[in-house]
């Protein structure tokens, strides 16, 4: 069986999925602001044989009817909130193969100055560096940032022309073999292999050099989680790794088949997309201890708090719908995959679902390995390639995975361990694949020397 | 006699300001893509009592009659080069005392990130950052982002308005009384204490909360370097350090002068901006030996290399002006005081004093004791606050000055001799002063349960 890629998700921010969780005894989020906090959690992981910490971000916060609820700060409902991007250096510092998937939206940043940052970042962390593409859709971000909101199919367009200028710039501007470093001549760089980059899209123009020389990885690895038909074919055009959404396993297997497919139809091979699903899991000696943990976490669930949530990441106020309706009348420009995954139910059974679910995707519970073998089961029936995993206490989840179900499952050979050296991309792709394959749309920018090496490490 | 603030110039680059150094055997600036070689830079730094790492930034390069020239990529002429801010959070681990000043341009960032990313940065290093406020004017980077340039006294009045939704977002939204962390309460933050931030400016708005929850310094020290009037006047009311030019110390004296008389004008104290000037030192045993060891290494500098970079900084390219035709009637859009300081003499000499001196300010030359003197006097004369040092190579010429002239000047009493708690303002302004005074135009913006508690350390 292959192995799979695991993954950590978290937020700069106190309270991840479960609104309320952030005042549990074991608990340390509330630490959030503390570099230590952080650089301890990455050597956790690391021990427990993580393959990336996931750092999600936006600038939004809950708005119900026009209003902030209190419940938001009381709460800490995503805010308050700190970049998460200048923890990457210093969490590369402490650790030694942990690599790091952080979130820029393109409807905020600027492509150039984002492409300088993720060059940055991977030539910091010799090519330990990814980077989720989102695209936001919020009254709340337009309103921080003095603009306006796109609509839906805009806003993936604006993404489009968002990467192809970071394309160009990650792969099109230097040729590797531009860089001399040749103190003994002195010429640093040879003018003739570094080119301009002149891009007029739609939404964004550029001309001029790339201030970046070539990192490890160029292109950093990309990740996207778009769940619409529009973000579907983007993901699959531009991905790396997707993240894929489903409330069972038939679900998340069409949804890796159809990404697949789309991929396929894109060019690419259908193996040049890793397929990553959420997961939290609550283990313990005996069933029953396991599934008493598991009720003690979600005790602390704070419902108006969930509520304010789910409206900011759905745009759907769940009090303001009948409990006794249909959930299947629910509309939304929001996450249409957590409006979808209540089609069949009452509103008011979606209610008590996502009380306990907050957006945890899959939670498993039980004996270390009745976890282990039931992750097996999922592996074999979905095709997925890895998890994302979701605490509900931290450090505490993570060591508990590390400690008691990370063995049964380097036992059954799905997780590494060994330490994993190289790049992000070739602990997904393999050795010597520390660049984007000739098959992927950020190829054709690159420039004739760059095409004949683009397999070499750096 | 006071203590001065030392600090070290560095660019996240190869060159700092002697074009063609960067091959000399002892330099290895080379390395500057390694977070280990900056890692060591900042252990070397703290070991020598230097107060902070200032790191400029810009996106731009060198372009002579609209060319690019060839020995931009040659010589590394301010490219290729990397996003400093990155650096930050892992340097800070990876040091007690040590504070970090980082540019930013108010032409390329939108205030409500940049603020976040500020924000990050003081929770992070508990304090230890500043943030160095620039102006860009440069059709390089005009390109680059796609814009049109914008006229002088407009870019000022742009950055003003940066800066006042900055100081509405650090010190108007969140009240420190707001955050509670109160566990056994179950209540994170109290929202009564929570301000939306309304901002309509001439350049920018943003309506809504801020992300971030108060840091130590909340608005981090703000540094200036502005030369120019409007750029001396928008320092004088806006700045906690400035840094000022001068040939000589009488043209020193006089701007630091000018300086505390606007921030009077401006309503603050005099003593609420610390000057400081550029620096380089050349020492050895002897004095002979001292400037012998400079002659070599004027020696690496590449002369076309410096033309270029005269012209990135300053407009004007030297090679289309006569040489035996006076300064006098060089005007410029870009740098002035690099202009201005020529005025007295030929082409053919500034041209020549150019080729030695690059943008340092004062290179001071001989025994470690003679040196000190000369600071001394220097100090005496000017009413400086402190240097900003700048290597010749790197990091040899911080270790020199660390262990032949800081202690004597620890010996004088100008240099402090022990570790620094606390956060950057407070080292530069005394024990709990974190937070800006209320003389600072960032100061009404604060709520009421602030100002009473202005000057408390969190």
């Amino acid at each position: 069986m292959k192995q799979i890629i695991l993954g950590a998700f978290e937020i700069n921010q106190v309270n991840l999925t479960s609104q309320g969780l952030w005042a549990h005894p074991q608990q340390n989020t509330y630490r959030y602001k503390e570099l230590n906090y952080w650089i301890e959690l990455a050597r956790t992981l690391e021990r427990g044989y993580f393959d990336f910490l996931f750092l999600a971000d936006s600038y939004g916060y809950p708005l119900l009817n026009g209003e902030v609820p209190a419940v938001t700060f009381e709460q800490a409902v995503e805010v308050p909130k700190n970049d998460p991007m200048p923890l990457i250096p210093a969490l590369a510092a402490a650790t030694e193969d942990l690599n790091f998937i952080v979130t820029t939206s393109t409807s905020w940043e600027h492509p150039y100055a984002n492409a300088r940052r993720f060059a940055t970042l991977d030539h910091l962390t010799a090519g330990r560096v990814a980077w989720n593409v989102v695209t936001t859709s919020s009254a709340v971000v337009s309103k921080l940032f003095g603009t306006t909101q796109l609509p839906h199919d805009q806003r993936y367009a604006m993404a489009q022309d968002f990467l192809d200028l970071s394309y160009r710039l990650f792969e099109g501007s230097w040729e590797d073999r531009a860089v001399l470093i040749d103190k003994a001549k002195r010429i640093y760089a040879d003018p003739q292999f570094v080119h301009t980059v002149a891009h007029d899209g739609p939404f964004f123009k550029s001309d001029g050099y790339f201030n970046s020389e070539p990192s490890p990885q160029r292109t950093p690895v990309l990740v996207q989680a778009g769940a619409s038909s529009t973000g579907r074919a983007f993901a699959a055009a531009n991905a790396e790794i997707a993240f894929v959404q489903g409330k069972d396993d038939k679900m998340l297997r069409d949804q890796i088949q159809d990404l697949r497919r789309l991929a396929v139809d894109a060019g690419r091979d259908a193996s040049s997309i890793k397929a990553i699903s959420g997961l939290s899991v609550v283990t313990a000696p005996t069933q029953a201890e396991a599934e008493e943990k598991l009720e003690e976490y979600l005790s602390w669930i704070n419902p108006e708090a969930a509520r304010a949530y789910y409206a900011m990441m759905t745009g759907v106020d769940l009090s303001s719908l009948d409990p006794a309706s249909s959930f299947s009348n629910v509309t939304t420009e929001g996450s249409r995959t957590q409006v979808e995954r209540y089609k069949d139910i009452s509103v008011k059974e979606a209610v008590l679902d996502f009380l306990r679910r907050g957006m945890r995707e899959l939670i498993l519970v039980g004996k270390p390995k009745d976890v282990a073998d039931q992750i097996v089961a999922i592996l074999e029936t979905t095709d997925l390639d890895g998890f994302n995993y979701t605490p509900f206490v931290s450090p505490g989840s993570y060591e508990e995975l590390g400690q008691m179900v990370v063995p049964e499952l380097q036992r059954i050979g799905i997780v590494r361990s060994e330490r994993s050296r190289g790049t992000f991309r070739e602990r997904l792709f393999g050795t010597g694949q520390s660049r984007l394959p000739a098959s992927h749309p950020a190829a054709k920018y690159r420039r004739d020397g760059d095409v004949k090496d683009a397999r070499k490490a750096v």
